[in-house]
Order: C-alpha cells, then structure tokens, then sequence
C-alpha cells in the first residue's frame, strides 16, 4: 500500500494511493500516524477501497504533499552507514552503528521550501531511505524480528549543517535540528511492495547535476540489522522515523564542497518510493 | 504558580498547587502541555482559584506524580556546563554549548522506578535544572529576550549509561535514551516564583549518601544564554525540554565509580523545586 498526506501544513487529510485513484482513508483514521499503523494491515485498506468503503478524493492532484506520516515522536539517525560514504569522508567504516537525533519538527512536506538558516555556509544534503516504525521495538532478540516492527519506507532527507554540526563543539545533533531540515515523502509504502529493500537504487541530484548514486546494497548495516541495533538502546515507538544513513556524494566530500545556496534545486529518488525535490531558500 | 500532574501514567490530572490546596485544572485544560503553558499566565490561574473556578482535588495526596508537562516535543541536553564538573575532571570548558538529544519518551515521573538497561554495566546519575518552554523561540536577537520564552523549571534526572554514550561509537545519543531515562519532578514552578534561576542550589544523592551538591551559579552558560543561544540553531517549541547540565560528581567523575544497581535510590533536589527519588531496577 501506498500512503500520503495531502492539504495544508498541519490540516493534512491521509489517504491511500493505487492505479485506481486516490482514497480517503478518513472513515478509518484521523491521521497517518502511528496508532494506524498499528492497527491497520494494508489487506485490510485492500479490502475497504474494494467494497468501496473509502471516497475518491476528488482534486487530489491539485493538492500540498505534505510528509506520509504524522509528526514522529523521535527521529533517530543513523551516521556513516554507507561504504562509498566512509570511504568519501575518510573514516574507517564503524564497527558499530553511530546513532543520533534529529528535532521531530524539522519534519516537512517532500516539496516544501528548506530553509538556510541564519548564519549557514555549510547547508549539505543527505539522501536516506527512511524507515518508519509500524509496531513497538524493544529489546528485539534479533534482526530477523525486526522486520513485522516496519510500518513503512519513505524518502528522508537528511538536510545537515556541516559547520553547526562538526565546527561549534562536540556533538552533531546542532547541525541536524535547523528548522525544516527534514523533508520527508512524497509516499509511504508498506513493506510488502519492497520486494528487496537492500537493492534499491538511492539518488540525489542539485541543479539537475546528480551528486549521489548508490544503493541500499552499499550500507553498512541493513534495515532490520539497524531497527534490531536500536531496540537494545531505545524503544522505538509506531510513527517513529528511523534515517538510515547517506552513500557517497554529499557536498563535504565533493571537491570544492558546492554547499546549498538560496534558489538552489535538490531531486531526491529511490526506487519504488518515487521522487522529491525542495527549493532552498534564506531563512527569514 | 507550581503545576504538577497527579495519576495513573497516561491518564494525569493536570492541578496547581497553593497553600490552600491542590486545584483541578481541567476546567482550563485537558493537560499541563505547551499549548497551555503558552496561554496561561499564572496570574489568570490564581484569578480562577481565587474565583471558585478550580474546583479541590480530593485524594490528591494518593495519586502518582506524574511528570509534570505532557510529553515535550523533544529534549535538548547541554554537555559540560558546570565550572565544578570541567574543573573536577580536568577538562577544558567547552567554547560554546555542547548540543545533544534525548528520546522524548524517556520522560516519567519524579517517583517512577528507573530501568537499568539490559546489557549495562555504567547506569549513571545526573541531577540537572530543567527548562520548560513557555513561548516559541526562533532567532532570538539577545540572551534578554530568552526570559519571555521559559515556561517554568523542573528537576530533571538526566540519566546516563557511560558505556552506551562513549564506548559504543561516536555520539552520546546511544546512552541518553534508554526506557524512564528522563525522571521529571515534581512540579514545574513558573518563572514569577524563582526569584534568581542562577543561584539555586542542585543536589543528588545516592542511598543516602550525597554525590551531587553545587549551585546553578557555576554554570558555564546560563539559562537565558541557553535558550538564545539554541534558538539559532534550532526552533524550540512550548513544550519543549532543556536539560541545562549537570554539575560535579556523577559516577563517572567519582573514584571506584560506583554506577548504579538495581536497589538503589537515588534523591535529587533543587531550590524552590522540591524533591525527586527513584528506584533503580533492571529492565524487565
């Protein structure tokens, strides 16, 4: 199944997406978020759009996009989780995952405006398979229950600012919570149309210039080797968005660091999650 | 005004505290949240008691304690920002605010069992002055506009597992976000009745014996330069928690380093904020 979040910023209305149409998933939720992803089996929307339990949504085309899932009650990130990208950044691979956090409401819509914040040189992009929480992790006995705890996986991006984040004392998560900084969509889609989400194709371009190719094959540490990882450290929660790490090709590691400018254009995509792209602009 | 919210987890009551009781708050609103604490002046809640408008609660005395804000929106903890601490371990204090995040669902109440997390070996306690949002800050201009955006103090317990935040790969996150690693309590005590937030004393002990004694006073950063200072980095929203630093002796810092068991008790008290105890117990 396939699901996003269309209407205004915050007055979103969730609905489910097939090559019949696009449905209303009202008469079953309020809101994508994690207590529907719970309770609700993508058989079970199946069922409802075929006996015609949920609307057309009439002028859905012409609608904002805003994030597939409601606000997440923690974003957790994963860093230096590609191959190609330890290789770039000049790291020895971790023997470990490298985990930290980014603010929850830097969460937008794939083709919201990201803001520059004041006083960045160092806007950098990041494209990420995000994986989003379906049912509690805790304490999982091993990678292989990992996967009945994915909801879902979307396209994050993972927007960072290098100087906030590696210049101005200790800890990354400066850099990672700059309002807006974590565009998320356009779709959520349920496990079972991924038939192999360590093979999928993860690409980011600025300007039209493609700066990260790769695939899910090069990380480190796979999705249900990652959600396992967090579980012994964490609860992770349904809703919850996971930032699976980025490959190769962002601007610190690109000669001349090309560092985002006001106007400029980033195109994220991964295979079967289809397409994003935010403008940049100076924040207000 | 001192607000506290009383009963089973998930299901408190917000109430005010006075000398003349313990007054229901559901009349104004259905939770001690940012959206209230946005709203509400202290002034029209005294007003209400005064008026009759806030009915007693009975039984007050037999309820849980809960945390006393509803869930914030996201935690932000400040590294090293006591001059005792860096002098104690010798550490150069640090040129700016060391940033980073906490699981926001860590957050429990003053008197709940803390779980020791499976697998560790350095569960360690940091007492710490907590600052809650009252207003949104974005770019504040100076540390003086801060004063307008604080909600109210707490105690908070930032609890830390040392092996998770500093053996286990690059970033703290991993040992801050342990389940009920965030004890909050009891009462969050607005602004009008603190009459210097940068003199108050902060303590902890352990089984009685105390570990912890110093002064908001040695604060590298104070709170309003820490509101001001993250609002350049980051929005922070009503709601939201700062856990502003932890001063001198914690586990880490003490010879033998006695990390916590489980059966053990930990105390902590702050000024004017009264006083928190949790038992520690392994995680289930």
């Amino acid at each position: 199944m396939r699901y996003r979040r269309l209407g205004e910023r915050g007055r979103e209305i969730p609905v489910a997406c097939t090559d019949d149409g696009t449905f209303d998933l009202r008469p079953l939720t309020e809101d994508l978020d994690g207590a529907f992803l719970t309770r609700t089996e993508p058989a079970l929307v199946h069922h409802e759009i075929g006996r015609g339990g949920l609307p057309v949504l009439s002028g859905a085309e012409r609608l904002r996009v805003g994030a597939p899932v409601a606000r997440p009650g923690k974003v957790v990130c994963i860093g230096l989780n590609y191959r190609d990208h330890a290789r770039e950044t000049g790291t020895q691979p971790p023997a470990e995952p490298v985990v930290f956090m980014k603010d929850p409401t830097t969460v937008v819509g794939p083709y919201d405006t990201v803001l520059i914040p004041r006083g960045s040189t160092k806007t950098d992009w990041e494209v990420e398979l995000g994986v989003v929480i379906g049912a509690q992790a805790r304490y999982l006995d091993d990678p292989d229950h990992a996967a009945s705890c994915v909801g879902g996986y979307v396209i994050s991006h993972d927007v960072s600012e290098r100087a906030f984040q590696l210049e101005r004392g200790g800890q990354w998560d400066k850099g990672k919570s700059c309002e807006t900084f974590n565009p998320l969509g356009p779709e959520l889609v349920t496990p079972e149309e991924v038939p192999d989400v360590q093979a999928l194709e993860v690409g980011l371009a600025v300007n039209g210039v493609v700066r990260q190719k790769s695939s899910t094959a090069e990380m480190l540490f796979g999705v249900h080797h990652l959600v396992w990882y967090l579980s012994q450290f964490m609860v992770l929660n349904p809703g919850d968005l996971i930032n699976t790490g980025t490959p190769a090709g962002v601007g610190l590691g690109t000669p001349g660091e090309p560092y985002l400018r006001p106007g400029d254009e980033v195109e994220l995509w991964i295979d079967g999650l289809g397409r994003a792209r935010q403008r940049f602009e100076a924040a207000p």
